[in-house]
């Protein structure tokens, strides 16, 4: 196959299409997870949008084959993906679903290709997990040095260690066990390679560049983005508005799908196809 | 020294006394921590209580030379300490204030001589961190013990990676920063024995030997000790009380310390001296 034909893009990205709407949202997934961690979300919107699914090449069903650790090196390698799926749906008035590192790669598709986005839908983002002087990323350089550091040495330790601590939720052990079985799942050495691109990514000098509008869906008590990371870009995106979640962790659309689904369908406009969105359903 | 003498046990244990009051309050804290922990707590309660803080052996100032790893393999070992403590402290009508591990280590202490004690602040406990059937501890079993391999391979590495998780409160980096340098300052092999100690431990079995009342404060989106876990002790501890902070992570003694205060003194009986608890202050 060519590179670039939708049967390639399909095939590297494992793509699937669902829904009856006419609207396309894309929904893409964070680190050491893949389309499933949706499957609690996407139900709500299939009667009112085309819902397009994909794996980051590396992760879930993607074509491991593709995976080049340069492209991949930067968040804009994966951005590149993006654009290329929302190509494949249909590149117009899209409206981007992503969570964790997807959001601030949804955000690099959207700067460098704005015509094809109506809005992103940002789960969890963060611009910059470092604090660097007044900026609050969350954690020390160090910190994030040595959690990559016991992931190099040791993954499946480095999973099932964190995973409690990424997901919250302690109450529900399932779901972090969830969480450590996708991470698990993925091949050590891509989730490696991808985790030191994507914490050690700083994108704060990119976000006033952005024009699409933005919904920021901030968790509670989330290790991985703080709150203040949620006002920093709240106050840095244009056209940006700040939802604070009950939710807590960093996994919102798999511990609380229902205020997920709410909070997501709140800032839509009525779908025009379909039964709409929730606020239109009875 | 003779061992169990007064002055032995205040060098051992690195006695502090404070206060103005008759009644004694004794502090213990948790694991990779040392006395210091309680310094926005305490000034609260040094007008109406005689305020007595230590180091477990192995922490803070104590006599590392006392470090015994067969006396410290189980918490039963700094139980009795805590007895010679609170003996030293006159041995009766005690509260209580254990953080974490320190609050089991404490329950287990009222167990052995619940004449020394009134009431028992128990401040983020468990029972058991690892998940049991229906028990609800937070952790699967090799959560944990990776968690341990990790920290016996690299302890520096492990406190840096794992303060921000436990602290919580990312948007306060300063709180996981002092966590991480309180866990560095711990000698390593102590603290890895410690931690063993305390996350393989179980005491499910010990709490319907209780007597003293208690005060169980349990805090949100803590990912060491759950709601579950408080909900548990509540059910199974005899005249306990469990209250919801609204502080998250695991140190509310730090990161809420007016939370805390507030929790401890409106469940304590006003005190006989000085201007009592914070409630009888205008």
């Amino acid at each position: 196959m060519e590179e670039n034909t939708a049967p390639f893009i399909a095939q590297r990205n494992n793509v699937t299409i669902l829904g009856q709407g006419s609207q396309v949202m894309v929904f893409a997934h964070g680190f050491g997870c893949d389309q499933n961690m949706w499957r609690y979300v996407i139900p709500a919107f299939l009667e009112g949008y085309k819902v397009v699914l994909f794996d980051h090449v590396g992760a879930g069903h993607s074509d491991l084959s593709q995976f080049d650790p340069v492209k991949y090196g930067t968040l804009h390698g994966y951005a590149k993906d993006v654009l290329d799926i929302c190509r494949l749906a249909g590149g117009r008035d899209i409206i981007f679903v992503g969570h964790s590192v997807s959001a601030l790669i949804g955000i690099l598709a959207a700067i460098e290709a704005p015509e094809m986005f109506s809005r992103l839908i940002l789960v969890g983002p963060s611009p910059c997990y470092i604090n660097d002087g007044d900026y609050i990323g969350g954690f020390e350089r160090a910190n994030i040095e040595e959690l990559l550091e016991f992931m190099d040495g040791n993954y499946l330790g480095w999973s099932s260690a964190m995973a409690p601590a990424i997901m919250g939720n302690p109450d529900r052990p399932s779901l972090a066990s969830e969480l450590e079985n996708s991470f698990c799942r993925t091949d050590p050495e891509i989730a490696k390679h991808f985790a030191r691109t994507t914490f050690l990514s700083d994108h704060r000098a990119d976000l006033d560049k952005l024009t699409v509008p933005s919904l920021i869906l901030q968790c509670s008590a989330d290790v991985i983005a703080p709150q203040a990371v949620g006002e920093y870009l709240h106050r840095q995106l244009a056209n940006s508005t700040l939802v604070l979640m009950k939710a807590t962790g960093h996994c919102p659309n798999l511990s609380a799908p229902d205020e997920t689904i709410e909070s997501i369908a709140r800032y839509l406009p009525p779908s025009t196809t379909g039964r709409g969105h929730h606020q239109q359903a009875a």
